[in-house]
């Protein structure tokens, strides 16, 4: 509590005006917190309480209170201390070492409401904090406190989207919000069907699924056998999930036919006619394109509109997998970069990475109306009973590919409410300034080299750092080997500081690189300086 | 703050020695809160604060602390007020008059904080109190306030489970986790794999998936083309996942093969064996027998040790679909049940279920180690980097079918932590208590019949109630015409008056009949009294 008391008075003050009004905030808060304690101390007094003490034991009420609510007390400093930059992104220990700082095991005796609480502790001082304005090292980074809310809430309803009788007005959020992301897309009055399912690699599996059924619908009670050789199309710097779900859904991750990409990571679209004929001439049946909006690596956005012409043409199923960059359609200005979007059959967008929505929250967008029911239902009559009072079109859950599915649109939907499209928009915007003046800053700078040249379409910025023990040797194979171990030990150093985080990977022929992205809104100018000085401090002696 | 301060005066005193403590615990709460309240409105009373002005805004600290309290204030009554018998378990409407009743559209401007407190309060005004002790709606019921705090910590915690470097804790409690629940399997010192998953049907799609690989390796990159047609079997009674999944996975629905079950609802071995060799005789492969250890509607346990017998001696992967059943393991009086599980390749397992962890959390732990990961297996460079400086078998990302997971571990752990094993078992054995004292109850009362003989293995209670009007009638064909619709009716007007919620269903030939389980710790034997007083008062007229 005092570290709670003592964030207040740190944030010092504002304007005059409000000056007088605040401190008396503060000293109204300290009052009630210092009771709290003093109520808290005075419960620790008693004998130890356990799990069985709390709701719905008998007078469990105020023991429950008080248990949540030190619970959210712990949450609340974490909070105010994962968006203080001198803080540590990460308190790093190898995982042996970690195993031994603290007692993780399960055993068969309860342990007390103390020791849990401790428990709760060590998980957070442990944990990554995500939403650390340096922590740049996923897609996902940033913790959005509404959203965030919006979570707690939904734990606290604990239900399941599967009919509309356990989860009313979830089941309506999820239409009100799929119905405007279909909208946002472009797709006629937001006409189309959806569903929030758990991240991106599902969503596009869902949509590989249905460019399946909707060719050959007999699979579904036939198998594959009852199918010619089917084969899809992505660029070779999509994600790894298309060739996933092809090894799953019994197609082959050979019959994912990789097109190549320009050197900025996009498909060239006469590369897929290309393939595509070629296949055609095999024997084989093209039913699924899945171009890229937002590529992992290079943030590349395939060209949507000349791949919409192709897919046209030969009447294949084009998927959009926006999972990363899909949020851009929120945003005026970079919206363009998905043009032809509205063409495609489905697409995947997850608002838990550029919109910083809590994980999880993938959405598959899908432009036929009833497809997806018939591709997925079985009509279990146990839960999906045709003698309901109510209109049955609300039990969403047999178009599902689970049974039971968690809720995750009231995060998505309650941010929304509270940003408005215009508050994700500047957010965005934002995001996307920050890579721009990362670009600008190290695109000239001397030791650095860009992986592709040209300024970033989304926020990733690849790059190598080149320490000044590299940066002159002449031998390029020994160069290049050098090189290839310089962000590994970066990184590395990086954690174990725990000042910031960023990822690095190879790509095809190319070494070790750094890719930098920007979801985090709690991101600044000043964050991008950081990182940059932090890579050259740590990597000078390479 | 009124109806919280209610609340601690509410559950008056427990022994005399603890009642002035008790009161002095009270009345320092009371003035917290007031002192709070007094606190909010001062701050309603400045102007308008929205999103913006929260973390990670510059001085966001204290508002952000405040909404967040706010938030947890609204959720601290839901949760009192969920486990109050008086209060409704839903507060229905219809799809159209619930759209409504709110503003629930998305647009183009931000909301207020307070707008944005107004939409969590309207939320759970309508949702369903699955906390409630009432609500025996589905498998999932009850809220874990140990479980609760856990969740809500990692949606504070906000990070995906793909590596060590982004969960470093969660992974760990993972690990230990799965090992123990292998143990307690029976499997050689905690030995296998697993993983969890966003629920039971994925956690049998994977187990169908790693059955196919371990037998057909080349499906992965060949597809089904490179293997023959291969047959699945499970009983009638089985889950529908089983058929979806087999569906997704390009085998095909008319390929799992329904083997008979009993009046009980069990699968018959001689049965499984008489069609196992039937299909080979056809030249298919039988690769995958999915025996239910507490099917959906009978809650009936597979004879695990003969299906075992059988599976052996055909050299099929024997899964076990325990998402109900699993956790009687917990039990030292109904884990026999499962006896012959520890002979299972795999076996699907919901602590989200039997075990009140909030949802979801299913495990799916498979005996072989290693299979999971060569099955699913894509190697993306810039997740899996080779040259990180952690063990990278902590990495655990693609083994997953997704590529993002949620942290679904954290609310299992740390409950398992604070009851101990023999807390879920003594859990687990109160709620079979129960449905044996509904069984004892209405298996001779008038107006009641079964819909199979014997004391339920399960907590599944399944029975026709006869009202008057349908129990004397004569005419076969008109009494369960009539009796048909019994029980929709009821289960409408349960949830028009919001008094209780139990599910129902047709079966095979079986008309309409009510499906009793008991899953939620809350419930006591004076609400199963209820729940047939209930029955009886809204169904005394049809």
């Amino acid at each position: 509590y005092i570290c709670i008391s003592s964030t207040f008075i740190k944030c010092d003050m504002v304007t005059n005006s409000a000056r007088l009004e605040y401190q008396f905030h503060v000293f109204l808060l300290n009052c009630s917190m210092l009771l709290r304690t003093f109520y808290f101390l005075l419960q620790s007094l008693n004998t130890e309480t356990n799990g069985c003490d709390l709701l719905p034991a008998l007078d469990g009420d105020a023991k429950t209170m008080n248990f949540l609510q030190e619970v959210v007390d712990i949450m609340l400093a974490y909070i105010v201390e994962s968006f203080d930059r001198s803080t540590k992104v990460i308190d790093f220990h190898y995982p042996n070492e970690l195993l031994q700082r603290n007692n993780w095991e399960l055993s068969d005796e309860p342990e007390t409401l103390d020791d849990i609480l401790i428990s709760c502790r060590a998980t957070l001082k442990y944990a990554i904090k995500t939403a650390h304005p340096r922590y740049f090292n996923q897609l996902s980074t940033g913790l959005d406190m509404v959203g965030l809310a919006a979570d707690w809430l939904t734990s606290t309803a604990n239900t399941n989207m599967f009919t509309y009788e356990v989860a009313p007005v979830f089941v309506l959020l999820e239409y009100v919000t799929l119905k405007k992301m279909r909208e946002i897309i472009g797709w006629q009055e937001g006409r189309g069907d959806g569903i929030f399912s758990p991240g991106g690699a599902i969503s596009n599996m869902y949509a590989m699924l249905l460019a399946r059924y909707k060719m050959f619908p007999e699979v579904k009670e036939k198998g594959m056998s009852s199918a010619p050789r089917l084969v899809a199309f992505t660029s070779e710097h999509s994600h790894f999930s298309i060739k996933k779900g092809a090894a799953a859904l019994g197609i082959g991750t050979e019959s994912v036919i990789c097109i190549k990409a320009d050197e900025r990571g996009k498909m060239i679209p006469s590369d897929l006619e290309r393939r595509i004929i070629e296949a055609k001439q095999k024997g084989y049946v093209p039913f699924f394109v899945s171009a890229t909006a937002g590529t992992t690596v290079y943030g590349a956005f395939d060209p949507l509109m000349a791949i919409a012409d192709i897919c046209k043409k030969h009447d294949i199923w084009m998927h959009v997998d926006g999972a990363w960059g899909g949020s851009l359609l929120m945003s005026r200005k970079h919206r363009w970069k998905l043009n032809g979007v509205e063409r495609a059959n489905s697409m995947t967008w997850n608002p838990h990475k550029m919109m910083a929505v809590p994980l999880q929250c993938s959405a598959l967008l899908v432009r036929e109306e009833g497809l997806m029911q018939s591709c997925n239902q079985m009509q279990a009559c146990y839960l999906f009973q045709q003698d309901k009072q109510y209109d049955l079109s609300y039990d969403t859950g047999d178009k599902a590919l689970q049974c039971g599915r968690h809720v995750d649109i009231f995060k998505l939907w309650l941010m929304w409410r509270a940003k408005g499209t215009i508050g994700f928009e500047a957010q965005i915007d934002k995001c996307l300034e920050l890579s721009e003046y990362l670009y600008n800053k190290i695109k000239d700078r001397e030791g650095y080299e860009m992986v592709f040249d040209g300024k970033p379409q989304h926020t990733n910025v690849c790059f190598w750092y080149l320490p000044p023990g590299v940066r002159y040797l002449e031998d390029k194979v020994e160069k290049m080997k050098r090189l290839h171990k310089v962000a590994p030990v970066i990184k590395a150093r990086m954690m174990e500081y725990g000042t910031t985080m960023v990822s690095y990977q190879p790509q095809g022929d190319k070494v070790n690189f750094f890719r930098m992205v920007i979801s985090n809104p709690a991101a600044t100018f000043e964050d991008i300086d950081f990182l940059i000085e932090e890579i050259e401090r740590l990597g000078q002696d390479l």
